[in-house]
């Protein structure tokens, strides 16, 4: 399935550093035929994620590269973990290294990142959830890398949901008419969710029915409330200028679901590497 | 020739975002046909790049979209800095918001951490450069944000260039079959660079007439020495393990180049937004 | 938004009919640069859908083509009815055309079936549902034209909801464990629902909590003791086996929804036509 | 020879089925390297075609998937046939379920329906034609069943074969100038055919020595008038209007071929399913 | 019609020379937003063909570009011959510049080729065809230049008509098994050729009915007796080893068609360039 | 790696053969499953070039192919020499066979052509080069053809090398901003050559400090002066107006390297051939 789903998306970054050239370095410097065998490992401690995408690197290279996976997606490693060994063409090996590491590592500090807040919640029944600020290209691998931190997803895009925003409510002519043009037209498996930003626009919509609300940039004491005036009828998530330090907080009063834009747009890397030496 | 070279990764990303069915919420909540009038704008400090990407997603889906842009790439904002603003059919505006703020978040981020960096080493005559550490697919974009925040780009893939880094030489069986059959077989337009790890392997790099050396994982002290051993005769570039705290010291060591692959594996995104309202 | 997800499409489309060598025909009798005026009607009663996606055909290949749109998508028109007035480049009119006619007789098919089933079950508030029972390729044009028809949408594919089958259940042991394994893992925007073969099952489900059942193949007298049972506890879908005769005693059962595949991978195509003279 | 002409046809429809997230039902509820035995097959009686594509869909998905085939393309089977028995990995075996059963019902539809026409006429010499009225993207596969059917191919598209008809002539300026310019401009390996709508075009035709006629939308008698004028000087092929239970007595007029829109625009899809159990 | 069938090919060429970077050498050297006005010339004598695909670059690149076009595809030239005026963005005229000439020169090439072949053969009522001895990728186009040039076009592929060749009787057991099959499987559109390397096989072919013979690598004598023994019955096809210096003798056998790999694999480039100097 | 970087164009190259409806001839003439074996063979002496790309042209056909090769890339080759043995299914050998010639020939003949002339400079120290006067869609093939010739490539394509010809000069407002203004911009991996006509030129450029001058159409006398004026200097090219007859003289004035437009765009393709007889 990863194959399926990923496969273009690999072709399409290795092509990204190969060029029309392919591998210069390699070519002019490691003779034809030459066998290499190597170690994938990751340099410092996190949450691995994304490791078959990066082994398809090899594959799509190499296809006759001989792999033996150690850890995988989902595993808390520490620092100089081997992740896999490989053994196959040196050339190829080469040629995908870079882009196998950074699908690897950008995944993985994301699947980190990810694993940290859902640790800083632990115990509050919250859930942890991603957005749709994710990097141009690589949004269901970034959602699966959250989900392999703990995480659950958000909507996937624009159509496999509805969440009526602040835009949607002003151009729409208010709540009302947004949720009952909401409801009048979705099928019945579609979500509606609606973002509020004050009491009010939550009272207003519990009275309109809406089952998921976004509370907007609420500090502790308005979610509280917001929880309070609920009182289980609806979902409620948390959004909005929530940064490791207050998460927790955030987590204690009550809401059902955390989401974070910056696990999958300012996760920092993993530090994962590949270590090459003469093969048999 | 923007449109050109990135129009197929904007589409593909706005496919992402709009999926099979397209956005629910607008076509659910807005009457066809409504107008919105925008504000594309900039909630924090930092330095512009991507804003034609950006822009190009709204011009994919309403052609007529009239665009007036207020700051351009390059620029050093405030927060709260109108970029642009925008006029079109709502339901477009929209459905490409997020992925525009995605593009333009992200390249932002890079371009705004790459500032920083060249502002620390003002003066020391250093170029900051990047790697080939990029985010899969944004190569070319992430190296774009890289020259607008002032920096300068290595290689752009495995074919523009040959490094010759440790795999290589254990797999070529040294530094001077390597070295040889990389001036061999490259062209006249072709540069070699060797990675160093000792001020002993620089020496032999240098009796081989070698041009440029990346000089790995070295304090200042070592850099120090391998400039003194140099003497003009070759380009020096520090790399690894350089974090904002020690890139001025390195600077001042009088080496060439500093390469980071933070730059663009780990830049944190820049805050941006789009304020829509009812259009004429 | 036609343009950006469907132009792809219906490039391929008219590339599927141009094959390599463009329209053998027009170029061999019809001098280059002559003008042709058209008239895109119905030539029988029914539901009009995809004319914007017809007519993108023409546009792709004359971009100058001017075009009068008389008849939308939506409307229910008599045999004979003119839907647009075309002037532009005679040779690209003609190797568009079948390309337009096939689209918009393919997806006004489906949206006059559709219209037809919706008139039948009128005034008993049931909804009617297309399903993934579509045409290779067609999805989402084929969901929009149930939509146009006066139907709803079901999933638009594996990603966008939880509908857990016959097949799933015998995979994975049973009804309980594979509703709480959905409960589990799915985010909250994502709606999960049961097919059940038996009265037994339904109960099973809604003791389960579930939301939604898909009451396979059962006849009016089970889907009436079903909608006794569910007493407003879950939505009812009623599906399998269901034909234009019998659909509206289906829908008198109290069931919330019908869900017929054959509205999209059996509809009659409607007979459409370009009629073509010299232009101005 | 079907993988690389349709592998990219049934890849797109795999992914307009998965989303960009996948089968989220199969991976909520079964748990990974499941393994699951199926049997495909045909639920009422038919032709079959199509059922390497389909096969394809699942190859796709799980490469190491065995396939067993019993009954291949143009067996006309009985209800419950079992096509082929698989067994694999079960999530991808249901992930490629949909997708195969729309490929192989779609197609399967038009051989049968293609077969119950050839058997029709069968005796009279006359041959079952298809057109360009095919379904968007379908275009070969839909040719490829009216064969399995028993049928033949008219042209492909408008590059493989030049047709004059109506709106080409009147464009052309009448029928002399339509056919010397196709004559003048076509090379030797193009055949040449007129669509007339009366006798006198018919006559006009023969003295210009051209070789295949569509008689458009003439009766038996008329019919039998062309096929007394034309007197084997020429092929002759009837069209439009002709319906199933017409087809027989266009077929003793004595014409050569009779083409049939509704083969590939309108055939009612035949009912296959895929039958799911835990295999070993 | 143009720009649909071939714009993929021409993006794709200015990718293959703008890599990923863009044009260095502009950026670096002209700034932004510079015009330019430039003259595209042919430089020797010859025949113009693909300055549509050629400005279809410059197009793509500066949408905005004006262009006069002062002699199209089919004209004899003169060296030094302006074909058309250009004005626009002075980056994007030179980042087109070289995929614009590769198209200008290869497809001017093969016509000025052509055009040449088909004088020398004047009078003696012979066409001049090429085969598919193709540049990969460029088939279509290639085609499109011996038309330019005067020549016609055999088939365009594999699927539009049907040849048998020795590699085919040989493996069908022979020519009757070959020519039988063909007839009984081909649809009415399709033409049937038969090669034949000797007069007893083009004798046993007349007496198969067969219409078109590729009388393949016979000298003027074989060919003569080979007209004489067809009587008319069927078109010929001169083929195999015919070269500038012997086509006349070739026509005057009384062959009817002559065809020549060398068109389309061997033409030299035609000498054409681009002078740019500083626009309004 | 080939597989990675040219399977694309391949597959492209053989749909542009099969077109939509495959190989008529085979399927007509030829029993399913009938097994092939066949000849690989070179017609004419030459220099091999892109075997494995021709074989990769049967490999997609039919993944089961066995190939044993006699004769690779590099090899120089007497008439009639074979250079690989297939045996394979008949009809993917036949439907493949086109393809993989036309590969074969071109590229092979690319190879033939250089080795001719670096044949013709041995001895002088200088190098054969490449240009970007290439076949639309070929590029990154046909240069390594020139390598596998004997020669060395100039730049890919526009963003691995600063060339500054005649046109940025003019447009730059001369030479001295157009070389400090790719001085500046350029990064340290990237190459700057400037064009000159005249010794003047090339005496400013070397004052500018410019490391490789292009001598634009000078003949044997300038060409001796330019190389004394540079006296080791800087890296010397000669190119433009160079033939076949006059590159020794060329080579022997003491330049570099000599370019060559016509080793690309005009060699003469290599006469190959498959012969097929019945397989196992």
């Amino acid at each position: 399935m990863i194959q399926l789903l990923y496969e273009d998306l690999v072709r399409r970054t290795l092509r990204e550093d190969l060029g029309r050239g392919g591998d210069l370095t390699s070519e002019a410097t490691i003779p034809s035929g030459t066998r290499g065998a190597g170690t994938l490992l990751v340099r410092e401690a996190g949450v691995v994620a994304g490791l078959e995408i990066a082994l398809l690197a090899f594959r799509l290279l190499d296809p006759d590269v001989s792999i033996e996976v150690q850890v995988g997606d989902g595993s808390a490693v520490e620092p100089a973990t081997t992740l896999a060994r490989l053994e196959g063409d040196a050339r190829c090996l080469l040629a995908a290294e870079r882009t196998a590491l950074n699908f690897l590592g950008h995944l993985s500090g994301i699947a980190t990142t990810t694993r940290s807040v859902v640790d800083a919640v632990e115990g509050t029944g919250v859930r942890i959830v991603c957005t749709r600020k994710t990097t141009p290209g690589l949004r269901a691998l970034e959602k699966y890398a959250v989900r392999v931190g703990g995480g659950t997803n958000h909507r996937t895009g624009l159509d496999d949901g509805i969440l009526i925003k602040d835009n949607h409510r002003r151009l729409a002519g208010g709540v009302r008419p947004a949720v009952e043009g909401a409801r009048e037209r979705a099928g019945h498996m579609v979500t509606i969710e609606l973002e509020v930003d004050t009491l009010e626009e939550l009272r207003e919509g519990l009275s309109l029915g809406v089952d998921v609300f976004l509370l907007d940039n609420m500090g502790p004491d308005l979610l509280r409330q917001a929880v309070e005036i609920t009182a289980g009828r609806a979902t409620l998530e948390a959004s909005g200028g929530i940064i490791p330090e207050t998460v927790r907080s955030i987590a204690e009063t009550g809401v059902d679901l955390i989401s974070l834009g910056w696990l999958t747009h300012s996760a920092r890397s993993l530090d994962v590497s590949l270590d090459l030496k003469l093969g048999r």
